[in-house]
């Protein structure tokens, strides 16, 4: 190995590094609708159906800290995790299967706890568990969550779908999960030495909630089918908005005006933020695990989209030839950045 | 946590820990055909077909060891991991996902080995690769493996159809895999200290073949489609051939008798066994990571699939009450037991 080069994956980045690994893979089943390069395969079921599949690992010491992280909002957020890029196609997730890798410090009621948040999570989802093993870990605490759902396959919305002149809604409010992970990092730091930590969350609750137990927009899916509205193009906000702005971008070949006045944000979020001297629009855009659907649909259909009352507009899509820029109140333009490889 | 009761995962087992954890759970959507208890879940597509899904995870120290498993050949069995529990549906395997723990210590070169042989399986297979994510991993490296068939839903075969009378196959020969481990163990532990190490591998070339790269059988499934052989259950031998077939007996509510001098084992299997004074009937009954197929088929078919000239037929099933034996060639009856948690 001595003279062969050696690239660090920091290098590339966490998505340069799929596209690396992943060029030269071409789909050769008729059945594959839609290989890499979306929030989930897709899959054909029939003649006008299709079924979606996406996976995601969630591991210790990364994706979750079990000094704070109660299992069972773990097992609940692990359903999120993987629900949530299957609602990112305009799909209605209907399976789950949980592979577990766990120490052998880790006691069965301990798993059990887990189990149960996967279990409310399944039932407020209207989900099935299906599958999956449990394996010895000789580390920490692996989750594997596979998520399956469904479509009309003229349904499905791609990212490469978003067109020039679309809007770019988002639902919920931006970097409220992000901050709820630095009071709980924080807290961390400060009681870290003592006895019996009382950890002070008083007035945060909501950012709390956000990061241990966030929710899967089911509902805006459901509500977007009633108002028979399919977006132009979709994806889920795990990365932080900045970051799936571009990838819509990179995979529709467009550019994107966001305005930053239009950006919901939480008054939690923003008044933690001060508190801890942070920018909260800076959490707000490069904020993961927000599990908000970002979504574009055509100009035309700005006010059915107001009237939904679940949507905020934040900007649209531009010529890829004009970047994507968060505009700022003063009129400034500032180059938006996606966030490097998680370490 | 202190007064709460506290299980060791080791008192209930793998098989006893996911039924334990999973109890409670029904499905709730109608599209889905078969949930937990099989080696894939079964879910509508289409009114005659079926997608089956299913889900393993690798971890490093535990399913591999990366001082002796080049990584393109990880990358290859990975695949045949995941794609075996499909075809022990009888389905046909058509897509994965790859999703990976990192850490930083690894090359971009080094995952591109690890992706050549996903590569290479997948083209094999005739399988497409549709999508992944990889993250840092704080430890070693995790691979989880989503594998995605298809198949008539007149065809699959659940591991609950054994009857009454049927004859149990076996493809292939069993405990060169785990020989091929022991081999490779032993080498490690050998030359621990050398600074030029070079192990001796002479003459069990097809042991460590078995271990380092098992090929999925998808030869059989194709094989037992044209012969119009559906059989009354399968299951591949993932965790050992008595651990197998005790899973078919618990699923179909059946015993099973199978003789100790029908199991076929190659000669590379017993010449490294008796080398290393083991017993090559208890790694072909033990041994995991084999992915040969276990299937009942009925009496009345014995000659079409000794026909095959690809399956040994190494015992047949019987009532519940009768248990689970192997019989000895002196007429002795010896209780199946499956292997325990991996630890």
């Amino acid at each position: 190995m001595s003279d062969k080069k050696r690239t660090e994956i920091a290098e590339l980045g966490e998505f340069g590094l799929i596209d690396h690994l992943t060029e030269g893979f071409q789909p050769k089943n008729k059945s594959t609708l839609k290989g890499v390069g979306d929030d989930a395969a897709v899959i054909a079921a029939g003649r006008d159906d299709a079924v979606v599949v996406t996976t995601d690992t969630l591991l210790e010491g990364i994706d979750f800290d079990l000094t704070y992280f109660p299992l069972k909002h773990l097992g609940y957020k692990a359903v999120t995790v993987g629900v949530s890029d299957v609602l990112a196609m305009n799909a209605i997730p209907e399976q789950i299967t949980i592979s577990l890798g766990v120490s052998s410090k880790m006691s069965v009621e301990a798993l059990k706890d887990l189990y149960e948040g996967i279990e409310f999570a399944c039932n407020e989802l209207g989900v099935d568990l299906v599958g999956g093993d449990t394996s010895a870990s000789m580390t920490g605490l692996v989750i594997n969550i596979t998520a399956v759902g469904r479509a009309k396959r003229k349904a499905i919305t791609y990212r490469s779908g978003a067109q020039f002149n679309d809007l770019i809604c988002i639902t919920g409010n931006l970097g409220a999960a992000y901050m709820g992970l630095q009071l709980l990092e924080r807290e961390k730091r400060v009681l870290h030495d003592m006895e019996h930590p009382e950890p002070q969350f008083k007035g945060y609750e909501y950012l709390l909630q956000r990061y241990l137990k966030p929710r899967a927009r089911k509902d805006i899916i459901e509500v977007l089918a009633e108002e028979k509205i399919v977006p132009t193009s979709m994806i889920d906000i795990s990365d932080g908005l900045s970051s799936e702005v571009l990838q819509i971008c990179k995979a529709a070949k467009c550019g994107a005006r966001i305005y930053l006045d239009r950006i919901p944000i939480a008054k939690q979020t923003t008044a933690l933020a001060e508190e801890m001297h942070a920018d909260p629009v800076v959490a707000a855009l490069n904020g993961g695990e927000e599990y908000e659907l970002l979504f574009t649909v055509p100009l035309a259909m700005q006010e059915q989209v107001m009237r939904l009352g679940l949507v905020d507009i934040i900007g649209h899509i531009t010529r890829e030839t004009a970047g994507a820029y968060l505009v700022t109140p003063d009129g400034s333009d500032i180059n938006l950045r996606a966030q490097g490889f998680k370490e």
